[in-house]
């Protein structure tokens, strides 16, 4: 029951003492909250997780997906733990409270959802599926619509999801195919959607489908999609639950992963009886929907943190207590406890710097997301958008990347004991493995930030983003501790510009070559922006240190960041080498050769 | 039923274009084999893979691994294959006719079992470890013990199992505690092993168990452990079975992955009436044991081969018939296959060079393993030996590595569908994850590799494998497709040579620095020796074209290569860079501050 493990002491260091989150205080949206306001909120959505989510991982892997004449049937567990998720005020924590949130901070919502995914992965999307689709109503559809779902979905009475994908329209919703037919005031919806998750269960009454489908007339591809709200259950005149809507389940996906969540296909419209609302402007379906997509891709990116994060702990207290072999360079007597050994000791610094560091970088942009929507100045709020925007697909993908990159590397720590269930870490790899897939592949996401977030605003966010690191650099290269590892990142986000630059003039010159390495420049741009964040935690350590005394806690901030660089820019640098000329391979491949 | 892939062209062009391995019949062993019966041989392995092995897998992940009332049971499908494997001759195709092999080359065992693992890995454990098995009786007991067990082994009517692991005795086995009290021309054995793969099951009425055990008065640690033959039944004196040995099954582990593989934990004389019978000579279990345990590492490393290539393989047929999208280069009108997406491209041409190098690198292995045992000159046989023992700790960790990565790149290809059990691939990459932790984890290769290998015999082995690639290179640095290339791995190789000098002398000094880097070390000579092999392939295809005319398949090898040595070896310098110079991080970085 305990496999969830967190150091809230790392948390907050980032908050504190990093981000100086307090300062939220000072903007008009949250003048009346202060640092303790959001400490003890933290803290209790910690205790939270722990007590509530925790337990039920090990609970819905027993369980699993159950889908019996048609109908989906979760733990009691679950049923329980969503309502009070919502009830506590942790579904829509960030959202206004006009329909139900709680006023806080987006920043605060991205610490919750760190800690919830890592408590339970698998629960954990459904509230947050329900948050985005609540707020999507919340942002697009008329006062009375809202007033009668939004509430509803933030309180924890009723789920939501999202349906964009079809068996033909995948990461290429151009191809989509389900249709809305207006009829009295609502749209008759027929097609189906599959790969939905939290698609059908038995955790709420009702269940409020945001679904993408074609009126008749709409333009091809993504320019005549429009969005619906399509709830399972009608809605009567007074706002109780009315007739079945025609939504029904075909089937549940068999998964490597996310046994407890059920990704289902569903059909709209089999008996032609599926109303659905228009939610916001006709054929801008897709612009809204990424309001939704675009926070589901941060919580993609803090899902991997989470799970990076709590199996780091448990390799670590299993290092810590595993005896076995003796010490390398005979510094102690007999039997060791394997975190003696340099090779785990690798590993285990390696994982608790890409947590560190990768949290950073996530707590960082969930900051610029409040300064961008709260600021005063509007040069201000341009600004952090745009930071966001190009943080989006890195968090995205690398965050996922290191899901699971950490979840295989604190199994390698447990020998074989790593491979058995009787370890929580097998099933952090297995769930792990959707992060990179999902809410658009790893690769979409390296096409998104290479072709679209370089581009866009003349270059904005791509500069904006650079300008951050540079100003650390500049004022980090002389630092007693890092300053060797703050001008090795000012060399390699030099670099990372210059090929930036020369890959964006290749792009419509030769798109193949160019998207040949998207990916591996996503990797560069995530690998540098670690490392800038961990080498400014180290000097937020040495800060505290200097104010109070140097605790192992503080030193070890210094060291892992040192490490990372020098272990890992290197190689950053010679894969912009690689990238800066790319080779002509993926052309001269003959199809048949392969 | 079709998961299993493979393109036999692609094994007969290393074999035959690269190896040329029909030279193995002018070797005094196998002077009645000629290149056609080898290839028909293979043909036949393949035909058995595909037909009989192949069907297993999914018969046996949904069986699991049945233990009711003491007793492990398997699928019905499993017992019959395994019979038919020992008939038909692949469980013991390289040993001697004497006891029912089939005097065939190691090389072809190798090839035998790439086809097998990548068939089924679960299944094809039980015939490989059963070949092991006897494989030490043949070679260190008895001659009436020998005739008595290793026919009916290699057979397939008894199987056989390694059982070294005990709780506190993982990597470690200086604290192995299972004694062994002689006792009337037999020794009485008692104390628990884990971990013991097919350690108990169905498949055969017989089970012969090599274990790992003390005789009271031996020395301490390592050199006081003796090999035992431990049968589950007792033979009588004609050899029929007998009683019951008291071997008793206490459990068996729930996993990850290969679910139709029994992981068992076994009892021996928990009612003081379990006979062993030395294997080999007293205290001299570990080293015995080594022959089978240095089999099992390349096999571990051929499993991975075997799963990369078949997840390969997978990965490529979806994407050629998966549509989606539109071509980034508008080459084509419409939506296309996802094979035309760059990024899809770059994982297929990465993963295809992977599975070619290092199977070329495993096979040349297996080669140089004949050589080593059936030259006729003693300087051949030292010299091969030498290469074998060097290459062997690569093989192993790489493989294993290799399996795992390529599993999870075809997933990636497959989008939210690779997560699903439609497919293959999430079974390959449960199974998979295994092979990094058994045989001796991958950090332990590391060590075996930096600290054993590269100082064992003067240097020899080390100097003898840099010999093999320098000769390589400076023979292919003007080739006119490849020779930039060659010069690149000719300076990769030079650095690593360099490397790996100042690294021997940093081990007595700094014995944890040291350490530290053993494991990017081992990558580092396994992304050069895969370069090589791959460089080498590209050579041997570029001969063939000017014999005939360039195919797509033989313009692929030429490709292949040059892609990964451009895009992996500029990142192994990069890593060869950083582990000149070590940090001295994992001797300062604090306990309490992880």
């Amino acid at each position: 029951m305990t496999h969830f493990k967190v150091n809230e002491d790392d948390l907050f260091f980032i908050l504190k003492n990093q981000l100086d989150y307090g300062r939220l205080g000072r903007l008009e949206r949250y003048r009346e909250l202060d640092e303790d306001t959001l400490d003890m909120t933290i803290r209790e959505a910690a205790k939270f997780a722990r007590g509530v989510v925790s337990p039920l991982q090990e609970i819905g892997e027993k369980w699993g997906v159950r889908f019996e004449n048609g109908r989906v049937t979760c733990p009691p567990e679950f049923r329980r733990a969503f309502g009070m998720y919502g009830e506590n005020g942790w579904t829509a924590l960030s959202r206004s409270p006009e329909y139900g949130g709680q006023g806080f901070p987006r920043l605060a919502r991205v610490v919750v959802n760190d800690l919830m995914y890592g408590a339970c992965q698998s629960f954990n999307m459904a509230p947050s599926l329900t948050h985005g689709a609540g707020h999507l109503i919340e942002a697009f559809a008329g006062e009375d619509v809202k007033e009668r779902y939004v509430p509803n979905m933030y309180g924890g009475r009723w789920a939501g999801t999202m349906c964009l994908t079809e068996p033909q329209a995948g990461s290429n919703l151009a191809a989509l195919r389900t249709t809305a037919r207006p009829e009295n005031g609502h749209y008759q919806i027929k097609g189906g959607k599959i790969f939905i998750s939290w698609g059908d269960h038995d955790l709420t009454e009702n269940i409020i489908h945001l679904v993408l489908a074609r009126i008749p007339g709409a333009p091809e591809g993504v320019k005549g999609i429009s969005l619906f709200i399509v709830p399972k259950f009608r809605l009567n005149p007074d706002g109780s639950i009315g007739a079945f809507n025609d939504v029904t389940t075909a089937g549940v996906e068999k998964k490597l992963g996310l046994h407890a969540s059920p990704t289902a296909a569903l059909n709209f419209g089999d008996n032609d009886d599926c109303h659905g609302w228009l939610c916001g402007r006709e054929n801008q379906g897709l612009a809204h929907m990424f309001q939704m997509m675009n926070a589901a891709r941060i919580s993609t990116g803090v899902s991997g943190l989470a799970i990076a994060s709590t199996a780091y702990l448990n390799a670590l207290e299993y290092s810590r207590n595993r005896v076995q072999g003796t010490d390398v360079a005979g510094r102690k007597k007999g039997f060791v406890p394997i975190i003696d050994h340099p090779d785990v000791r690798r590993m285990l610094l390696w994982m608790k710097a890409t947590v560190d560091g990768l949290r950073s970088l996530i707590y960082t942009a969930a900051l610029w997301d409040d300064l961008a929507h709260e600021s005063e100045a509007e040069a201000d709020r341009k600004k952090y958008s745009a930071l966001v925007e190009f943080a989006t697909p890195i968090v995205k993908a690398y965050g996922s990347d290191m899901g699971f990159r950490v979840a295989e590397t604190a199994i390698q720590c447990l020998g074989g004991y790593g491979f058995t269930r009787e370890y929580p870490l097998e099933q952090y790899l297995r769930d792990a493995k959707i992060l990179s897939l999902y809410e658009g592949t790893n690769g979409i996401q390296s096409m998104d930030l290479m072709g679209r977030k370089v581009r866009m605003d003349g270059g904005l966010p791509f500069q904006a983003f650079m300008g951050e690191m540079e100003a650390f650099c500049a004022g980090a290269k002389d630092h007693p501790r890092i300053g060797r590892q703050a001008a090795l990142l000012s060399q390699t986000s030099a670099e990372l510009k210059e090929t930036t630059l020369s890959l964006a003039n290749l792009m419509a010159q030769d798109p193949v070559r160019w998207a040949s390495v998207t990916y591996p420049m996503l990797l560069c741009f995530a690998e540098t922006a670690v490392t800038w964040r961990l080498l400014d935690l180290a000097t937020a350590a040495d800060r505290q240190a200097a104010r109070s005394s140097e605790t192992a806690f503080l030193k070890a901030k210094v060291i892992q960041a040192a490490y990372y660089a020098d272990t890992t820019l290197p190689l950053t640098r010679a894969r912009l080498a690689v990238c800066r000329n790319p080779g002509d391979e993926l052309s001269a491949m003959p199809d048949e050769g392969f």
